[in-house]
This record gives C-alpha cells, sequence and structure tokens, in this order.
C-alpha cells in the first residue's frame, strides 16, 4: 500500500516533520500560494501550503477547538464571529456550534483552498458550509476589515499561514487597528502566533502591534501533533482583561450553555483556564507589564 | 557550514522529524543499542539511541524538569530519590538542585551513554556527576529494584527508552511492584510513557500494571519540541493520592524552599498543577476511575 515517497515540510530550513505519502490527491498553484493535499499514512488526509502542514484530518481537533472554543467561552456573549482565513472550514464549525451564535463571516483569500477542502477534506467544515448563520467570502482578509461596519462583530478569529507571503497583512499595526474599530466594546481577537521554540519573533513582534490597539495582549498555549516544536501559541487581544481571567466554573458553565461541553477531545473548560500559564521560554517573548 | 546531510529519527515507520547535521561526532554500537551524537543546525547537539531522539542540547530542560521537579514538589519532603536510566545526567543534575534531596543514586544500564554523554554533552549534567551526593551506578535497573532496602527511597523517575528493547523490562508488572517495595509510604514513582497521540498503547497498557501496585494512577503532560507529536505524557503512580491535588501555593511555597522557583525555563507551579489536566484524547487511555 505505502509507498517510499515521503513529502518533507519546508517550514525551518534545518529541522521539521516528514510525512508518507500514500497518495497525492491534489497539487494547485493558486494565485496565492502551491496547495497540496496528500493521503498520510499516519495521519488521514494533510494539507500543505507552500509546503507548510495547514491540517491533517487526524489531529485538526487541536488547532481548531482552541482557536475557537477559547475566545468564544472566554467572551461569554459572542454572537457575531468574524473568521479571517482558515478556508478548509474547521473553525467555520467549530464556530457553528456554539447555540449562541447568529452570525459568523468567514473571510478567506484563496478560493482554491475553500474548493479543495471541499472536495477532499470534506469532513473538516462538514455541513458548516450551508449553515443559514454563515456567510463565506472570497476575499481580502484586510479590506473586509478595513470596510467592516464599528462594534459589528463580538470575536474576531484570525487562521492564517505565517507572517511571510499572503498571511504578512494579518499581523500589521493596521489590520489590528481595523480589528479593534470593528469589535463591540468588550470585543477580542485571537490568531495563530506560531510555534515559539523555533519562531519566538513571532510572537514577539506580533505581541508589541496587538499592544498598540488593545489593553489586554497575551497568548495561550495548545500543543498541536503535527506544528512541531512544543507548544504553539495563539495570540490574545482583548479590550476586557477580565475574559481571560474566567475561571474554571464559569467556563464550564458558559461551555454547557453553549452545547460545547463533553463534545471535545482537547479542550476542556481545565484545558481553557490552564493554556494562558505559560512556561517563562514563551513569557519571556511578550511585552513585559 | 551546514551539510545536505539528514537524519531521520525512525521512531514511527509513516511519520517524524529530521535533523540538519552539521557534523556527526560518535557512533557506537554499545552491548544494547545503537548511540549516535551529533551537532544539528537547529538544537544543538542531538543523541539519538536506536534512531529514536532522547536529548538535544536545545529543549532539554522541558523533559527534565518535568520529569524531576513535579515528583519532587508533589512529594514535598523528598530525600532520597532513585533514577533509573538517564544516562545523560540531566535528571541527575535536575534532582540535585533540590536542597532537601541527601541522596540521589541513578542506576544507567548502558555506560557508554554516560561516557559519551560527558564527552560530547558536558552541560546536560554539568558539575552533578560529581555531587557528594550522587551515586551513579552502570547496571541493571531492574535488579537494582529487586534488591533495594524496602522503604529506602521517596521517589523513583524513571527516564527510559520506550518499552521496546533495553527499556522493556521497566514497564513491567514485577518493576513497579518492586518500586513499591522500595518506596517509602508517601512515595511515587514518575516515568516516561511516549506521546499518546501517536503510541496511546503505551500510556494505557502501562497505567493498567501500575495500578496493580499502586493505589493512585494517573498521568501528567508536558509539551517537548523534540518529542514529537503533541504532548508527551509522564506516567504516574503514587502510594498517597494526595500528593497529585497539591495547589499553586503549596507547590510554590516548596518550590522556594528548594530552591527551584525562578531558577526554570518550562517549569512553574501554575504549569506543575495544570499538567495533571489530560486533554479527552489522552485521559481515555487512563482506567476507569
Amino acid at each position: 500500500m505505502a509507498t517510499d515517497s515521503w513529502v518533507n515540510e519546508t517550514l525551518y530550513p534545518d529541522w521539521g516533520q516528514r510525512f508518507r505519502v500514500v497518495r497525492e490527491l491534489a497539487r494547485v498553484q493558486s494565485d496565492f500560494q502551491d496547495i497540496m493535499v496528500f493521503e498520510s499514512a499516519s495521519h488521514g488526509r494533510v494539507m500543505l501550503l507552500d509546503g507548510v502542514t495547514q491540517i491533517t484530518e487526524g489531529d485538526e481537533f487541536v488547532y481548531q477547538e482552541m482557536l475557537t472554543h477559547v475566545p468564544l467561552l472566554a467572551h461569554g456573549e459572542a454572537k457575531r464571529v468574524l473568521i479571517i482565513g482558515a478556508g478548509d472550514g474547521g473553525v467555520l464549525r467549530r464556530v457553528l456550534q456554539h447555540r449562541g451564535v447568529e452570525r459568523a463571516v468567514m473571510v478567506e483569500i484563496d478560493g482554491e483552498v475553500i474548493r479543495l477542502a471541499k472536495e477532499f477534506l470534506p469532513g473538516i467544515g462538514g455541513d458548516a458550509w450551508h449553515d443559514p448563520r454563515a456567510e463565506v467570502i472570497v476575499g481580502d482578509g484586510i479590506d473586509y476589515v478595513r470596510r467592516a461596519e464599528p462594534a459589528s462583530f463580538d470575536v474576531v478569529i484570525v487562521d492564517s499561514t505565517d507572517p511571510i507571503g499572503v498571511g504578512e497583512v494579518l499581523f500589521t499595526d493596521e489590520f489590528y487597528a481595523g480589528c479593534a474599530r470593528l469589535l463591540t466594546p468588550r470585543g477580542l481577537v485571537v490568531n495563530q502566533c506560531g510555534v515559539p521554540f523555533m519562531q519566538s519573533d513571532e510572537l514577539r513582534e506580533t505581541s508589541v502591534r496587538r499592544g498598540k490597539s488593545f489593553p489586554d495582549v497575551w497568548a495561550y498555549v495548545a500543543a498541536v501533533p503535527t506544528y512541531v516544536g512544543g507548544f504553539m501559541t495563539l495570540g490574545w487581544a482583548a479590550k476586557d482583561g477580565a475574559a481571560r481571567l474566567a475561571d474554571v466554573a464559569t467556563i464550564r458553565t458558559r461551555a454547557e450553555a453553549a452545547g460545547i461541553l463533553g463534545a471535545t477531545r482537547y479542550w476542556t473548560p481545565e484545558i481553557h483556564v490552564g493554556a494562558f500559564n505559560l512556561p517563562p521560554y514563551i513569557a519571556e517573548a511578550l511585552p513585559k507589564a
């Protein structure tokens, strides 16, 4: 069955993971990036963008649950959610699991990612693509943020590539200022900030930028199997510093009301609260209080 | 400087990490295993045993701190510590950082691992090799455990390879029964139990075995950059169920008294306590209560 064909991830020049490929399913050069989807022997189907692992069927639950449930339950009353990137549909699906969500707008710049995810990774987005609360826009995230109505969203989730290439504008001062403007008074934004053991500058530099537009800047961690290199960090920027201090009992109550409790494989109320406790080697990348 | 030579870890047949090799430092076939030490381009020096990453200079602090500080501070009054394996000396060094430790016995089966670690990874063990409280024995861990005086140690730390080959006896019923016998009434044992996302059977099977000799069986997690695949688990077996329930304030007080507080890069009192909160995908590998 398995061939001797391997895919080497090229995120770091001197270290990384490799997958044994059972068969390649798609290889597309879109207007924005090189997209590859293959069946792995170890993690189900895998999507790479420009040689970097974005999602695998096997471990997607870790990243998606932590990127979605933490901000929504930390907020506690999120009704309108803006998703930037996340073309595979996994964040959209998790957002719409929350009973209280009335509207989820997803803006993905690369329509080919959406098309290939629907065709080859249908379980990731599931029925979310057809949910009447969802609006899926193929377009430029920074442009959408610029033109959005003030105070029109409660939570922004940024599921982008690293700040090189097409994802770079999603880590700029202008982008965060725009997020602050379109968020409601208790609003918050989360975004993927890389793996600090390998990429500590990413968290350091973007935290400084978030701090220009938000009073409460921090990060939380998740151990994602195929974002190799120890904890990955998810950047946190909130208008209200209380959101990340909610205790386990509060988060549990909210999760139960939202229909999330017991429906997860990584996220729990305890892990939610504990994820904000950073190892010193990661905390040192955050701005000093 | 860097060559185009790569080392592919062979722990899993279909997925794994690879390192760019700057230069090979040693390659030895000992009586027990194939030992390789090389200078990597990304993680400093690296030691592999039978093709599996054991330690890198870059990230050793994560594993060593969690394997050492958690059991010693959870116990709270550990004076005599038995270390099985850990031939690189890193656990011994961390154990001896604790002011209250009076005696640390380390039993490593492969003298070549110790010799190569002293020569090529001198910073890992540091001065611990010469500490008057340390006794380093080249010998069989299961044999040492068989012959040890009852109630002669407070904590046992098992830093072994996975339960294949030379490390297999360290996961048997007999080994855990022996540990229970040599431990004091509040004693506990921790051991590395692999990466559950890739090796869930390892935690499942060894937890059942630990449960035959100890009333309190659990696990805690650490995100070790080069033990790829999400959280690794450290197995926990204690005579006193209270040890793993100590709260953050208690652990902080003990760490301050031990001289550990502020001296770590991964471990903190909050991370110590939080590490016992397992994601559901890991908790399901533990015996049902």
